[in-house]
């Protein structure tokens, strides 16, 4: 069984992710921690909260980072015209859900479960990487404590989603995301690059849902406006399971193809929450930010049909 | 016969682009103007009055800048580790040669010579944009006069070969670069995503000098130091020809596949001089830098074989 804290900003796809983790034979759901990003904190804390209500999830939930990492950067504005006002398709989600918090910020939960559990952890981050870096900040020392760290966000040889330079994660929060990839820890980044070949289609998502349960109808009543969202902003007839790509390489990292090499995150300017990766196979570039850094593992290839059926496995119970 | 002037550094894929332009029967090469890059302006400019003098070429030669178009850019070092010391391969040079240079300014000769030649004039562009920034500024209406623009430079799906955000020509000089690719002139770019995968192996420049003449046999002297250069440093037995894809598009652009949309280039930062293309069938994002900007052309894929081909046909005087 693997250990591990799911960061995340509830949030569509987050939630698909969710229930993958939570039913996953294999994996070992300990703690979710929240960060704003699809909406406010509260909204994605409140959408954490009946999602574990609905779903019967009994992992704590710690409340995380209400605005970005550097006191420089303002609040932004949640993506509401994706992931819908409440942040899961606008299904009507109750104001407040009765199930309790556990008292602590994020980051201490995490360092404390960390060091709860040394080597064992994997920190899957499917938001803005805020909370990462708050928490190594408050303790460097759990970088050596972490098994793994697993991350959606970027896009490093496609164009971005939020600019044409920039993903939504890694763009709401640079500072932090590149704390968090410049840090000595096992890290592997899954980008649009390949969350963006992963659509599973709206066809897809219907005959999975009509041979699960009533756990996969609220799944698909909620992806309902966010795959509208794609039908007219984007074309497809279906959606990107982004942060489910992070979670299915928990259990299955043969489905994609990996580079190693620094990983650097743009702050400022026009390509604002850009990630670059250095290839360690490429050439070297002297007094470049990426010297001494620390290789990671950037996911540049998939095999999308595997990643559905991995998915689809997990959620119907039938594996 | 379309004609052209070309803006290079000279420098060794500069010298084989030069040849090619000389000796191709459907292009009337009406002028050659230099920039600094690849060595200073001093030696690029010495370098077309070389390569004129031993190529028998009689288009006039205009020097151009020395340093950015930016003030506040300061000057920065030659690539004599890729090019050699002379900017030809170290084939040894001579110091000054005899061969009078046009007497105005690159950026006066190029607003001069398309305004005598409204609707003719094509641009190639294989150095920093540096000139035609310049000429731009002082007479913005030769957007509107020139025939078309074609640009060696930048990196979009790939790394860079500067830094891994940025390719040489668009490094050297950012803001000279955005300032052209925002002109609204029809504008086409050739980056390391198309002259990264077209290598001519030293095989190829072998067999292709000994069935050709005196000509050949200078080019291949001074393409030696360059093959080595790919040898040690990028592990590829042959050299990229960067320039050759820009004009090789003059005569066969249908060897390439393109995709439209603005571009604008990162100037300051981690990215500085790396170019980002909004593409026109990509997402709209609202209050980007890329709004409203004219559409322009980049190539993204090619046929390596067939532009190898197109180049030693021209070369050897076999078409
Ligand atoms: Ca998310
Ligand atoms: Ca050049």
């Amino acid at each position: 069984m693997q250990k591990v804290i799911f960061d995340t900003d509830p949030g569509v796809d987050d939630a698909m992710a969710l229930l993958f983790l939570h039913k996953h034979p294999e994996i070992d759901l300990i703690g979710v921690t929240t960060v704003f990003g699809n909406a406010s904190i509260d909204v994605t804390t409140r959408n954490a909260q009946f999602l574990h209500r609905e779903w019967g999830i009994t992992a704590p939930i710690a409340k995380g980072a209400g605005r970005a990492y550097a006191p420089s950067r303002s609040d932004d504005h949640p993506a509401s015209s994706v992931h819908g006002l409440d942040g899961l398709g606008n299904i009507g989600v109750p104001d407040t859900i009765d199930l309790p918090l556990d008292p602590r910020p994020a980051f201490q939960f995490i360092i404390d479960t960390v060091r709860d559990n040394p080597g064992e952890v994997t920190l899957v981050a499917v938001g803005r990487m805020t909370n990462l870096a708050l928490a190594l900040q408050a303790d460097p020392e759990i970088a050596g404590l972490v098994k793994e760290v697993v991350v959606m966000g970027g896009a490093f040889h496609v164009n971005g989603n939020v600019t044409p330079a920039a993903e939504a994660n890694i763009h709401g929060d640079p500072e932090a995301a590149d704390a968090v990839f410049i840090t000595p820890w096992k890290l592997t980044i899954f980008g649009l690059d390949v969350t963006m070949k992963t659509i599973m289609s709206s066809a897809y998502l219907a005959e999975m849902t009509a041979s699960g349960g009533a756990d996969l109808k609220l799944l698909s009543d909620l992806s309902q406006y966010y795959i509208e969202f794609y039908r007219q902003r984007v074309g497809l007839d279906g959606m990107a399971v982004h942060d489910s790509c992070a979670c299915v390489y928990l259990v299955a990292p043969e489905l994609f193809e990996y580079r190693t090499g620094p990983v650097r995150v743009v702050c400022g300017g026009l390509a604002d929450g850009m990630t670059i990766q250095a290839p360690d196979s490429g050439r070297r570039f002297e007094g470049s930010a990426w010297d001494g850094q620390p290789s990671q593992w950037v996911a540049l290839a998939v095999q999308p049909e595997k990643v559905l059926e991995t998915l689809r496995a997990a959620l119907t119970g039938s594996r």
